[in-house]
């Protein structure tokens, strides 16, 4: 096996800043130790002098080529995965889908043959549960001991997704007896079709209205429903793109009270808005996704939630839908807008401009985006950290250098950056997946079929 | 340098949970690798073999010698921090106290000859200000630069302690401006003054009326004036030895606005209660302590707020006083009972039983009990971790041997034991400080002036 | 028209105590005056010196001959009307429902049917609405201009009258829009629904079990889904029979923030708990009702709530079922009991209790007795006060006289009490509708027919 | 006695709107009832067609010729109570101060010289303790019988009324066992007193800084530390001139928690701003009182307050000083400006003008002026309403005609109004006091000498 040394940079994970070297032997974290003491030779010494060396990124809210609308979502697991890791993502948790009739294993099955193959770095799934039964219930038993152990489900999206609460209520109880964890989409989704309804009635058709109707309050409403509705099945909960202030409140309340209840946020909630969505000539749509953007005042409560720790995760949501083609399907009608932004390759630098700026630390930056999702989804310390006997998914960050992000420049498969032209500060310089280059000095070298698919133990939720 | 190579057991921090050996490079941790890929050879292979390999407990809130109604506390510096090490605690911050009209040097200075050449592990020194003044403000700038970073204030004890709300507000500036961290005893002592004299006049005159004046509402009070007074001064703030789930009350809600406002409680108030205050024969006065034991029901939102981390630190606030001789000197009048309990000795393994007994989990133990005492302190990397460049003060922890509290086995110079008779799962084996064992599979190989004077940095607060 | 002077009482009101006389001039009060000073002569003079001189009691929330489960409340509304009056109740608000794909007006006009001609006291309809479409949301105008101005909806009962979110939400638009106001039955039913089916599975089919399902967690839900939806709608909201003090915090967390929500509890949760429902020999049947009886803690919470105003109505929910031959169909499935207790006759006189035992002062009693029912729904000063121009509804009560409740004394229509065997001080002596009596000095000598529809104005809520 | 009939007016009280005529019997009102069916005649008949007759107003806080500061209020007890009847106020409670040193009965006897012969309207006195002691204490139960039933204590004014924790806790465990009630100005004066010296250090010496020093969450903080000494005394509280939405949260968290916690907000705070206290020119000191003018977003909280009940008083603290030679004490220091505004005169048509702009209802407007203040201090029903045997204090108010505020045409003795050129809707037409005309038809036909002097009955809280 190849055994690799990264000399001379800061060692960076959600616990620590350390000044060491990291051995890599094959695929996997041998050892940290002070440089000079540690009488370490390797087969190629990666010198990381002025780079922060960070586990590699875990984005838990991927969809890639995801149907929606009658349209798929427009990056490959081999484009997506790619540009996950140019942006120093080196795992992915994707949402496999149960057909509405059909079983989950289906759905998975049909995930594993979209992946297969294709990733440069290495994916895991969840399930979505469309169609919650007798049957389906079972299958979760199943499904968690073969290492898919997360389970979505949707107050959201009548007809489509949504389950009702006593469909919810029964996961969350096989969940809470099987390990596994809860997953959810709250937004009342009933109560905003008929918002959705009357709006379109009145001529109200522009991509800003999206935001308009699927209202904060009911994000708030289902929110508080789903952890009612876990208390009394005596499971953890996991909220999935909270967007609202008023929504996160509700996490805060409960988690006061000392309930297991979970908040991800999306890096587009921190850093666009409602006037992204009221952009002219139907610009706004590019930013039109669910939960929706909220005005800008919002931020503020979601930064503060990231420090006080009533947001666990940022993941991306990634689910990219070209202007051209896709957005336009909604053109003169907001309800047609395909839903869904890019940003899997964004979201480290975004973070890491977040600590420039003074929102979040520095290890708050790693936990957020690498340490707290592979917790919370069976995948720690293999993923997330850099300690003996991790995988050696490294990525080596140069936090001086500047870039500005644009879809000239991206690798996503499609036509728009959500942050086009925005100037951050710090970049993926290499990227290592279990000890092997993907990126390296900025070339890209990885190839489809690197990343290979990780079986996920049970969350581990912080005591 | 001697070379120590720790192999074999589970190396536990705050973030990890590792098999993996540690490689220890005269007084520092040179690094940790997987077994069996480091090549590390070592003067000295200690075996850690089914034991936890935790850093060294971080005991900060202790007073050694502290003169207190006339008496002294029972321990030296000599024998406290020996049955510190004794129980894997390897750092302790003390208390030195400014005289009332004297300079905080003159206080630092008294503290430093007491600790001097007598201490097994090394410790630090918080400053106690008894005299608000613009001379002693100023000090605070300089004591900070020196390693002193940590000012503790009381709205409690009149004519003794207390400062009005004035000097508190303004001591709380100095440290905003200086990077330095107030510290309250949070209890409204005017008012508790009153309520006792008018138990004393009423005939309630045992150990248990100690805990009845000392009323829960004003530990919330004081708790939440010192959090506004904080707000005012734009400065961080941490309140020692939390007792009433009404004061964590106010903690919590503070942190959930975002203010950085920490909160300590203490093991008295986690395992004992007004139970133990009202023990016949004036055994209660074994129990009196200030802030108050609380009825048992508070223990469970003590707990809670561990868990949450609206509770960041368990600390001992050691302060014994001998049942014969110093305790008595309250019989017959609760008000002279001298205030504090023996605990330096007993912190860690008590913590652990609340990991056996499910109240925390096993990193959280070390969080509560060594990292964020050390980093809130300014002590982190070097205390509290087990990292590269660490201090190597480190503990092999048996987690399976059982022991059973007693003053007749405990080695802290005080006649009696707060947990008597209490059986816990989990003992010290062996402890290492900066390198060199001072307990040593079991029996005491350290010596007076092993430890040495830590001068701190400033408080590193959560992110 | 016939002038009837009350004199020498204390008369009560929500607002004052006043020793005064008050004149009747035919159906309406003319005047009240201090005794002496009014120089009034009339035909009848009622001497009331010593008793209470209180506005009829105003019972909003009845169901004479409601149809649940297959058979039918057992009071009708000449039975039930009559028990209401011995009670000291002069108005009801009974509640027609909508046939599943019939019209309100279908409903109204069969409740019609059964009333008319048969009360001994006033009455008003609320509407229920099964069905809301299209259709039934255009007649909601028209109701509320008829006289009908209250629309309940149910979250509860799936199959039967739950109503899902979206319909809710129109529901309440349209009320906001026409003035009227939407009632709830708050509790999530799909999830009730999980939990009685899986209780019976496991042979759970004692009375006790309609407790145990009907979690309170899953009222303060449903409390808060509605909160929630009538913020979106911009209208007022009344939640009925309140049972959970976590859906009282609810209502108070709402009111804190200025919403126009309400909340009525009933008898039977302040003074009924789950040790009711756990009374062996199915004899916990007689007091299965939905919300739920709770466990004995919550009633400190609900008294507290009518204190503090965050409960702003006491009504009975008064739907009254044999325990012979109608509570026994559940027998063997606590599914099947008809949901129902008596109480129409016992609000008063447990109320005045609850001012004996001090829960609540004399003019709280009559305030979320009679005024502010009175006011909610439309009725006030018509009803609810005694007024120049107030309808004269008026009760003389006597504070001082005992009686022991008993279904062998009471006059509804049912073969058991709520309170059988309960001691309580006070009881009604005289009863004025509209100037008539309908109760002389204990002896009932009103008449079906005597009292009349009333059409409801919109509801006046607290400034 | 001269019996008046009032004739044609819309009756207002808390509780009612009712056209009915209103017979006056000497100087109490001996009925209300419905025109044509009293068959009442007079000596004399006011024709109220076309307005309201509403109880006189009740100002429970007014400093008539207060020191302060070396100067003294600029209104006499004869100037300001002829203002007040102006302004529709026909109660006013005064603050009687005891002396430092000196005891309770000293102030009393010096405010009734000041106020003895010199009333047009009826006035109460609350007293103010200067020095808490065992003799004061014990005074307090003397006060109480003697209808002096209320006692204000300051946390504010260091060196001249701050009373300490303990003292405060003495007077409210006193005023707990003698049904008195204790009445604070909460701010924490020794905070402000270090941030106004440091402010006037940094020569910030205008007007606006009194705002600034006097920080919301210092009133907050002060709020909530005697909310916690009542709770400990068992006692109830009223805080005066609630000006913060901080503090008023405070209020609004413990009554939610059933303690029975009352607050006070002055017309300054609902219609004034920090906006008024920057007016230049040092124009600003015309606006300086304590607690200070807060920004105007502070108003939105403080009319929702009125709402909801968690501010259950508005008076006015009225404390006039003149702008020239008083006001201008304070140029170049502004903590030299006498603090008090000129008000009692504006109260009630401001209040009125907060009903046509839709802030509170009209029975509410009545609450809070006239009703809500009478029973807090133990006058009501003689004062606060119009019912049989209530004080005939009565006041003709023509909700039609509008005015504009100034000191040209205000009867206060002072050089300028707060209000100067406010166009408001609402004016006095006529005043009773003791069904004696003090204002008739805008003409002033009292003298002074005809208010009599009101000992109080002890408080009566709401149920």
């Amino acid at each position: 096996m190849t055994r690799t040394l990264i000399t001379g940079g800061l060692v960076l994970t959600a616990a620590d800043e350390l000044h060491a070297d990291v051995l890599v032997d094959g695929a996997h974290v041998a050892g940290i130790a002070a440089h000079g003491s540690h009488g370490w030779s390797a087969d190629r010494v990666i010198d990381a002098t002025g780079t922060y060396v960070i586990p590699g990124g875990v984005d838990a809210h991927t969809h890639m080529e995801m149907p929606f609308g009658g349209t798929l979502a427009s990056d490959t697991f081999e484009t997506g995965t790619r540009a996950a890791a140019w942006g120093g993502t080196t795992t992915i948790v994707d949402f496999a889908i149960q057909p509405r009739g059909g079983s989950l294993q289906e759905g998975l099955d049909a995930w594993h043959a979209k992946a297969e193959g294709k990733c440069a770095i290495d994916y895991g799934f969840h399930m979505i549960m469309s169609d919650v039964n007798e049957s389906s219930l079972k299958e979760m038993d199943r499904l968690v001991s073969l290492g898919v152990s997360s389970f979505k489900l949707f107050t959201a999206y009548p007809g489509v997704f949504l389950s009702d609460d006593g469909q919810i209520l029964r996961a969350m109880q096989r969940a809470a007896a099987n390990g596994g964890l809860v997953m959810t989409h709250a937004e009342n989704g009933l109560a905003i079709d008929v918002l959705a309804e009357q709006a379109l009635a009145r001529g109200e058709r522009d991509p800003r209205y999206h935001g308009e109707v699927r209202r904060a309050l009911l994000e708030a409403e289902a929110t508080h429903r789903v952890i009612r509705l876990s208390q009394v099945a005596g499971a953890p909960l996991y909220v999935v793109h909270v967007s609202a202030r008023e929504a996160l409140a509700e996490l805060a309340r409960a988690r006061d009270d000392g309930l297991p209840v979970f908040g991800e946020t999306c890096p587009q909630y921190l850093f666009l808005s409602t006037d992204n969505l009221a952009e002219p000539d139907f610009e706004g749509a590019k930013y039109v996704c669910s939960t929706p953007l909220r005005p800008a005042e919002h931020q503020a409560a979601l930064w503060q939630g990231l420090r006080t720790n009533d947001l666990q995760v940022v993941s991306t949501d990634h689910c990219p839908f070209c202007f051209k083609g896709q957005k336009e399907l909604g053109r003169g009608d907001f309800t047609k807008i395909p839903n869904g932004l890019p940003g899997v390759e964004n979201r480290m630098d975004l973070l890491h401009q977040a600590v420039v700026d003074g929102h979040i630390g520095l290890r708050r930056w790693i936990e957020i985006a690498c340490a707290a999702p592979a917790r919370m989804f069976g995948l720690y310390p293999r993923k997330g950290t850099i300690a003996p006997g991790s995988d050696a998914d490294i990525v080596l960050y140069d936090p001086h250098a500047e870039q500005t992000m644009s879809a000239r420049t991206h690798h996503m498969n499609v036509d728009y950056s959500a942050y086009e032209g925005r100037r951050v500060t710090g970049r993926v310089r290499t990227v290592l997946s279990r000890g092997v280059p993907v990126i390296e000095d900025r070339v890209y070298v990885g190839h489809p079929g690197q990343g290979t698919y990780l079986p996920r133990g049970v969350p581990q939720y912080a005591n």
